[in-house]
């Protein structure tokens, strides 16, 4: 099969073997999203190497159980053992054995076709499109938040990062508590004003300091923990989402002294994400920048990389 | 009035006026404490000069409330202002306006007199004898843990660090979790175990790498964080008490991946830290190393400072 193949750098490949693991579901890619930590990855986070990718929607065309077949889905990321202490606990997103498509041990997306085990499937309703239904992983991760800390209407919250994921994570936020997105992005204010949720420039942001109750950092940047603690009031909490390679220097000191709550977010429920597409409350169609075919991936990942840049896709 | 001053060096004064705040009183320092924070500000922690100390016993010899005067008391280190957005959210320790006894803007305990306001100011039962009040401070900073995050008995509590704050928060939550301290004095060991509370050396607790639900850091070092993401499992918990100056390189991604929270810790309730020394629950004879005439600050902080020193104690 054809997929891009990552080691040391990137390349295209036409005659990778598809090969279906051991009580898993071969699915047929229709489509891949490029997410940063894609980047990253090709820049050596993780120390991956393989097929790159983790968010898709595809359709299942092998399976023991013979239900499946023909089933368009998307798929959760992290492959648990179901025998350690953390998949015991159902933190299976943490199990001690796993495997991450695209990110860890396993080979991903960027292909025309993967494997995953069947418990990792959801299947997709009609009503949502392969377009939309590509961002059920990314807008799972956004709704991550509202499952570890429940918001409040009357709570100030600032997110900080309009990107790809920021917009996603404005959009599952709003109407949950008092939102304003802070971004480097000034063309992304009349997108944001669109879903009726506020923007602000950073520049526009500077002198409102120390006024919220939560942050949510999502600017990918290793300086975006230094701007959270900025923003955030004493006895507030900072909601962490960027991976950045490497370890910033962090104002520890700060954190004790403000006794901020920090939180570290990673992947998220995919039910109330498929839930918010069926139900039209997300606009996913605004944040696609470009859709490429996938022998032209190399090219794509370049493009996703462009400053302004929102989600490229990725057709097999 | 004689007192320690502390402007880019530490010196003894003989002559410094004592200074009553309008509306505070005057209280009679009996017995001040040596915490690292001092030592901190002494190497220009803060930016603060003037006279260092918070911890202290005394005796109130002036006040507008001639109900207070002769009373023995421990005073609370946070002055508030009462009207900024924290003060009226009841976060008087977290008041914009603060000033803080010994470390911002307020001269401290190492000194023959000090003022504070008659709000800060909790008086002292008999059975509480000097050299046991003069560890309210601190102990309520171990009793703050307790408050911002309420422990399950059967919760894995890896306490990092065993030295002054240390064994005080091991008392404080001792038979309100399973609780182990993992320490750099192997000395510390006999005393923990006279309070059943069970002790490893670093060499000793570095196979049981993230098996604590939760991790205190109150190493006091830069280091202390990374030491304590080797211990907690993923979803768990990392409490901050270790202040220091500078910026430490913080392994931010593993808070996401392993989704840690965070929370920063200062200070404490004094009821329930008055309450425990009047219950007999907490040992404090063993954790004074000396006690200093005043005159004598300058080579008690220098004892302070030396390995193995645990509390120094200064009598004006």
């Amino acid at each position: 099969m054809q997929a891009l193949y990552f080691k040391k750098s990137l390349t295209f490949k036409k005659n990778l073997p598809s090969i279906v693991k051991p009580g898993e579901c071969r699915i047929r890619v229709l489509l891949a999203g490029i997410c940063s930590t894609d980047l990253e990855i090709t820049k050596g986070y993780m120390g991956f190497s393989g097929i790159p990718g983790h968010e898709f929607v595809g359709v299942v065309e092998q399976s023991d159980d013979s239900d499946w077949i023909g089933k368009r889905v998307v798929g959760e990321i992290n492959a648990a053992c179901g025998d350690c202490c953390f998949c015991i606990r159902g933190m299976k997103n943490h199990c001690a054995r796993r495997t991450v498509l695209g990110i860890l041990g396993r080979d991903g997306s960027f292909a025309e076709s993967l494997s995953l085990p069947i418990q990792n499937l959801h299947p997709l309703p009609n009503e949502i499109s392969d377009e939309e239904a590509v961002f059920v992983e990314p807008l799972a991760a956004a709704f991550r938040i509202l499952e570890q800390l429940p918001l409040r209407s009357d709570e100030r919250v600032t997110l900080l990062g309009d990107g790809k994921l920021g917009l996603l994570i404005a959009q599952a936020l709003k109407g949950t508590c008092r939102l304003v997105v802070v971004g480097s992005h000034p063309e992304r204010r009349s997108l944001l004003e669109k879903w009726g949720i506020d923007f602000l420039s950073v520049r526009e942001a500077e002198p409102l300091r120390a006024l919220s109750d939560i942050v949510i950092d999502a600017t990918g940047s290793p300086k975006g923990f230094d701007f959270a603690q900025e923003r955030v009031r004493p006895g507030g909490t900072i909601v962490v989402k960027t991976t950045c390679a490497g370890k910033p220097k962090i104002d520890l000191a700060r954190v004790v002294i403000n006794e901020i709550t920090v939180i570290g977010s990673r992947c998220g429920p995919f039910p109330p994400a498929i839930k918010a597409l069926r139900e039209r409350k997300v606009d996913t169609h605004s944040l696609i920048s470009e859709v490429y075919p996938l022998r032209k991936g190399k090219e794509a990942l370049r493009r996703a990389a462009e400053k302004g840049a929102l989600k490229i896709l990725l057709r097999p």
